[in-house]
């Protein structure tokens, strides 16, 4: 995929969001679920209102006033759970994890990148300090093609020393970004040169090596994804997401934002998604989607030598799984770490919990 | 394997599971001990009580009161680490993961689920408060076929509402079981149907998706096994177990209970085993068996395209993992989560341990 | 490999660590730099201080004295940082995972171990109490052939029972090392003799079954290896390591030590590293290594069907996975978990990290 298809696809997928904000999750499924299969509507009898297609037995425990107030109770679980579905995807200010245009400089791609204390918007109303790269958590992506030559500027201005490990690319020892042991710390107020030919292919990241259980907790992060010389079939999708997971001070977060301010994941029927997951947290996250399986094609950006199927993807710290979803089922698909905890409480969801939309 | 041939080994499982409990462990073990091969008989010098085969050394520090006590301390942990062995499988009140007959109703299977709060024993005298389908955690096992016609009808007489989401099941998105996303919640005293003709084959689950991890952490989880409509030499095995991990409200467990009362597998020498483990907890479980290895032969439902061998098998949340035990060592061979703190502590083991019995 | 070829190892291994620890990481980094590719070289202008080719920006907010104060906390950190890895590796006393020469009793490998508490000293003046095989956490390296008879000899000098389990190993059910399901527990004072045909080979473990949690916790464990009779490719190494990870009550080490006291895998480009993780921990552990990847090639002692390539490899509890890296990259690189917060604080590194140094 080229710069430009990327951007092309980021273009599209601002105007999906738009419209999935303004339209609001419930119309969108309202949407979906009319055109659901016929045997599957027939069979669903899913009513468009509580009180369509149930039973509701006797409700005798509820005309007590003890019931009364379990039911209005349960009511109000229900009301936050509606609540933040129905935000979602909410608004907040910041986007990370966006693709970031090099200067070329004499044929080398020049990526700048200012590291700063910034506040950021992890959720509507939730505002964290972050240690961001170019004002984004995520970084902003770079993604570049095995075989070019690549500068990265850091500029420190953070209030500490830092440095750029570049997580997965196989560089020369020099430019792998670890302090005292391949360079000297870059000092607050310093800038520092990375420069080199982009070695193997793949999902790889870039990240602070200093002080990094602090630095990368607060969010020193970023994607660095290198296309192969040759494409093959997963090179050309018709959309190539990247999902960073973390579950430092900032909390449970898809590419720095917590549901219901995670980004939808938006494709049609026929489609064909990657998926790029990273894991920036200290936790492992089994990643679930709903309604469609995913085909692992690639780990720490080397393709598996026989690609498997699975709904449930195990993602621990540091490694990168690409995964292909072929979207036949149309809806809108609940997507979420499963461990429980840190995707629903009983005020509704949050934390690591998104959507794949697959329109028709 | 046909619904008729899984109740006749649940009938033998539980006529030998009472073998086990009146005979006790230790003339199991005496019995496989005595049938061992003449090498290792002759290498073992085993002895039935501590004092033959063993050398003393001096014990002089157990002379002194100081060190009689420690010993004595020894002692008495001893005896708890026997007790617990001695007492296993223990009897509990309630059984999970029964398979459930379907109603047919002009072709279609019927399953009614009913989820109320019960009283749950994990383990001889530890009753847990329990949010169960029909009063089973894990709820009874759903086992149908791919292309069947299915009906979930689900009466919810819990004090909130719930749902049901079928988990690795490739469904219309109306019958995917998430409030507010799928559907409207089940309020309390109200019923729900969901009908669908079976997708994808394999080992799934189904579970609560609303106010998820109270929900299902107390219990409203159980197996959903689609046979594949082409049989494979993996669907005829002589056993054919679930096992449902959980680590949440109710303790540590398989299929709901913790040791001394976790069921054991029972197989005889020459046997196929298949185990369906299924991760409904928060924490990853590596599965380890003793005497034998396990072959993994899917992932998540789906087969995998080259099958690996291994002893300890990582399990984590929302993962079901297939595998293939040939039953070649005769023994009671201990089975365990290897997070050593899950599975024993000074009293003896206890939660994540059961155990493969394989009988001459 | 033969025993012989092992010790070989193992005695080079000793003289480079001396080499290291005299000449000091940075030394060694500094040779490596100065061999880097021409490219690399033009690129990197990595100063050899920190004010050369470095743009110290204003420096402004520097003046003031809060400015000063902040600038004089960061580099406060990074002197400590500094000296973590200018120690490194560190001695200590003691040196777990020795690899122990058998007694031959009538064409029968005779392993005596010593269970006793003593003193571990896992980082430059840190000492913890250790239930050690033979004053050694790890105890010392066991290293069979497949079909070898093999004894042990566990001498108890315990204060409570125990036993030994040889885990991975498909043994006789009787020398399963499981007190009251497979033996009687060996008391304080006592000896247990185990004895066996080698059966399945590949990277196994040997440790306790009693009292585990703690047992296993205090370093009552150790590498039980067992080469096969027909050797492979990957049976015939330049540099064989065993790289036992653990999470207890002595921190978070490799092979029974912490940063800045692990020992460094050291090779030549073009040299040939196998490397056998097990994790006698109770978290998993996500093993990352910098500058070139690993192929996968066996799982629990098992050979993988298709080798897989990564560079972060996740490792559970019991797990043992074993992996080439080809040394093609020279320098030294950063070789950790990354659970960040197991392997680096603002005190600098500790805990699981290590490195692997390719020399020219």
């Amino acid at each position: 995929m080229s710069d430009k298809s990327v951007l092309d696809v980021l273009d599209k997928k601002t105007s999906r969001r738009r419209f999935l904000r303004d339209g609001g999750v419930v119309a969108l499924v309202a949407g979906v679920a009319s055109a659901c299969k016929p045997a599957a509507t027939k069979a669903a009898q899913a009513p468009a209102t509580p009180t369509t297609g149930q039973t509701g037995g006797t409700m005798g425990p509820h005309d007590t006033s003890a019931g009364a107030t379990a039911q209005s109770a349960a009511d109000a679980m229900d009301a936050m759970h509606e609540k933040g579905i129905k935000a979602f995807p909410a608004k907040t200010s910041g986007l990370g994890n966006q693709l970031m245009q090099p200067k070329i400089d004499n044929g080398v791609k020049v990526y700048e990148l200012t590291a700063k204390k910034i506040q950021w918007e992890t959720e509507p109303g939730r505002f964290v300090e972050a240690w961001a790269y170019n004002d984004q958590v995520p970084g902003p992506q770079i993604r570049v093609k095995e075989g070019d030559r690549v500068r990265i500027v850091l500029n420190n201005q953070l209030p500490e020393s830092t440095a750029v490990h570049f997580h997965g690319l196989e560089l020369p020892n020099d430019q792998d970004g670890v302090p005292f042991i391949t360079q000297p710390p870059v000092k607050s107020g310093q800038t520092y040169k990375y420069e080199f030919t982009v070695p193997n292919a793949g999902s790889h990241m870039y990240h602070s090596h200093h002080n990094s259980a602090k630095q990368v907790g607060l969010g020193l992060l970023g994607a660095f994804i290198v296309e192969p010389k040759e494409l093959t079939a997963h090179d050309r999708v018709d959309v190539d997401e990247v999902f960073v997971l973390n579950d430092g001070a900032h909390g449970y977060t898809f590419n720095g934002k917590s549901f219901p301010a995670t980004q939808p994941i938006v494709a049609k029927v026929g489609q064909k998604v990657r998926i790029r997951y990273m894991n920036e947290g200290m936790m492992i996250h089994p990643m679930h989607l709903h309604g469609m399986h995913m085909t692992v094609i690639a780990k720490d950006g080397w393709p598996v030598p026989a690609p498997w199927k699975c709904d449930t993807l195990n993602v621990a710290p540091g490694e990168r799984w690409d995964v292909i979803v072929n979207c036949t089922n149309p809806g809108t698909w609940a997507f979420h770490c499963h461990i429980l905890p840190l995707a629903e409480s009983d005020h509704g969801m949050f934390g690591m919990v998104t959507a794949l939309v697959v329109q028709k």
